[in-house]
């Protein structure tokens, strides 16, 4: 789609007419994709991004750097949410069963194959589960039943996915009009799981908004864990079940959270980190190795502290 | 069902042959309606109800309206969890396809449709979805794959429903005997759906016991999220994710609920209300476009205050 | 498989020949069942043990009883779980739908029955359910839409499964290699369901590692629940939305769990416990009839009282 069509459907002034293949952030965005400030904490970003295009107040302009179109407009994240219906893929493209499946692969009666998806060898896909269009699952792997992986997701060799679970369903991602409705911001990215992960029985498992959510290698997630679009996990990390994680969590190697433990979005936990079970992480986590526990959090030796100063207002 | 039949059933004596059409709340009954008094807190709505019966203590039978018939019992609550599979609709009708769907929809493969359910027009039902008898889906809705909608449920237009979600499920209602078994109270109600409706993978929505669970427009619903029987949310409400509304909650247009936030049962919450993650909310919230934190709950900015005191007995 | 084809398999030297039936405690073995010890808290119950054999480490090959093989490693809990794929069984053994099915029970189209499993009489299985190998359900018991109940796992009579629940998942078992891996405990038990349960909707209830997960005559679990392995819970007890349940807790009779609230693995609660909403109970509970509520947990006088103290403190 070229920068004058998008404008045009967005109501924009624009006379480029240079292919645009996507959305993405300010960091992350190439020559081909259109991006956005809404906050102006991203400045230093917006000077620095190479995106062919920028959604941008007036206010800002003047920091768009020389490659970039400013595409300027009053409310930018949310023709940032109409623009990505533009580039949101048919949800089912065919129903059918055209997909290339392994040698020695079981797929079960009732299963749904989407189109163009493929299926690695020694799999078990097994009755009622649902596997969209272009996904991709490695070798050895068990889908276990009523499982849904939604399209253009990858699950790696020797992944075990237990009943119920949902792979790739969109992010909870929308930009608010004036007037008090919700515009849905298209979940265009998808979600990759590496190799050898383990995940329980309910759990959900969101897209990207831009680009993948990501699950390496060796991680295990436990029964009815929410993860939101564009979290990050390293290699073996633990979700113990009901842990919920907001949007673009980041954690790095090795972080184990305990039960119904949480973190809020856009902050990272450093490798062999150790959340207690129920513990709320609000901020970034940047030393390595550390316990902690509690909401707000704590180290957890001074948690477990404060829990006994607290108990003795009993007696006060 | 004649007024006798069911006393006759619950074995307490009764002359009258009027048609009970239903049960109901003493507020909300009309003059075909059973109703019951079990807790005295409730008196003055038995004093003013239009039910045609009530099932009511000889305690308080002195209060119940001239209109209306006393069916007097020792344990009202009890009666009426008897009385609720009296009226209890068969859970599924019809084993077939027999449904109306509008124009340019499409039913994937695998997808069960009930006896006298209505499809939209410009509708997905994705494969594994299982749609209930008599229920109804507006226009332009999608519903992914192992979605499961029980029987009488409605949802509107634009709406989407991701997998695994289920809608309609039974209330988690029953009443004891004194021998400690529990009494399954029919939940013979609906779930209603507004139009502009998100709902996110394998959240909960469970039908009324009487009358409908209710999710105005425009309303956003997370991954994980657990809406017990007869909660009412106005329109533009926001749940996040793993979020849990107990019983007969109601929230006004454009609550904001935060990740893991709850609430107890049978209260309030006032328009333009946020609650933090994790608040849990145990009383009716009047004053509306506040924000609010905690177990227990407080003002949020009192929360932050209070959190800074008590992180201060670390050093006494 | 006798003791010696499976020490070969863990690289261990073993001579004899005797026939291991399967893995179990050190507790509850019988002697035909291999068992181990890791943590030397349990020497006494090594002591007693009566199993076939056990894999211990070098010192306390003293305390292995007179009928019990030693089988001598460095990490006995990471060969369990090697041993443990040894006596996995297949995760589904046949394709199709031979299976006994009582009279008068109603099985919907797109239901999977797996080989052996057996349906009792007035049984409704509904559209998108998946019915392992090995089976068994009651009379009179309901299964929802897309449930998903595992190979091996037994539901009682008039019992009803709401839908999207999952029962039998894998438990969340591991032990780690010195590298950073982690190896399946591969969990061979399964789960019980006594008569008259109802299990809500997006539930999941994870088979035993050994033995059986159970779960009583007449239990009320809301949506949304976890359970995990080994978990044992009384007649009675009723676990409200949310709820979570870490592994080889034991509820007695008529416990009962509020909303959101959660144990630690491997402790009991005893008989007409009340957890309030948001409990978290980190301990045994010897004592009968008591309300407990927050976290950490307090009697729910006493944390009522508690947080008054504590919200004082904004004052000082």
């Amino acid at each position: 789609m070229t920068l004058n069509e998008i404008a045009k459907a967005l109501d924009i002034p624009c006379e480029s007419n240079i292919e645009i293949s996507g959305l993405n952030t300010l960091q992350d965005s190439n020559n081909c994709e259109l991006t956005f400030l809404e906050n102006k904490k991203y400045i230093k970003d917006l000077e620095n991004t190479k995106a062919a295009a920028v959604l941008v107040k007036e206010d800002f302009v003047s920091k768009v750097p020389a490659g970039t179109f400013a595409l300027v407009c009053d409310e930018p994240y949310l023709k940032l949410a109409y623009a990505s219906n533009l580039f949101a893929s048919t949800i089912v493209e065919e129903i059918g069963e055209e997909c290339i499946i392994g040698n020695n692969s079981t797929i079960m009666k009732n299963v749904f194959l989407g189109k163009n998806s493929t299926i690695g060898t020694n799999c078990t896909i097994m009755a009622g589960a649902f596997i969209g269009d272009n996904v991709t699952i490695g070798n050895n792997t068990i889908v276990y039943p009523n499982v849904t992986i939604y399209r253009d997701c990858v699950v790696g060799n020797d992944c075990i996915i237990h009943a119920g679970t949902v792979i790739g369903s969109d992010g909870f991602g929308f930009a608010n009009t004036k007037d008090g409705k919700y515009i849905k911001i298209y979940q265009n990215g998808n979600v990759i799981i590496g190799n050898d992960v383990e995940i329980g029985a309910n759990t959900a498992i969101d897209r990207a908004v831009f680009k993948s959510t990501i699950i390496s290698d060796g991680v295990r997630i436990d029964n009815l864990v929410h993860i939101a679009h564009n979290c990050k996990l390293g290699a073996g990390c633990i979700l113990t079940g009901q842990v919920g994680l907001s949007g673009s969590t980041t954690l790095h190697e090795y972080v184990i959270m305990g039960g119904q433990s949480a973190t809020a979005g856009h902050l990272e936990i450093a490798p062999f980190t150790t959340i207690a079970a129920r513990g709320g992480v609000t901020k970034t986590i940047s030393e390595p190795k550390k316990q902690w526990a509690g909401f707000p959090l704590f180290e957890h030796r001074q948690w477990l502290k404060l829990q006994g100063k607290i108990s003795k207002l009993l007696n006060k």
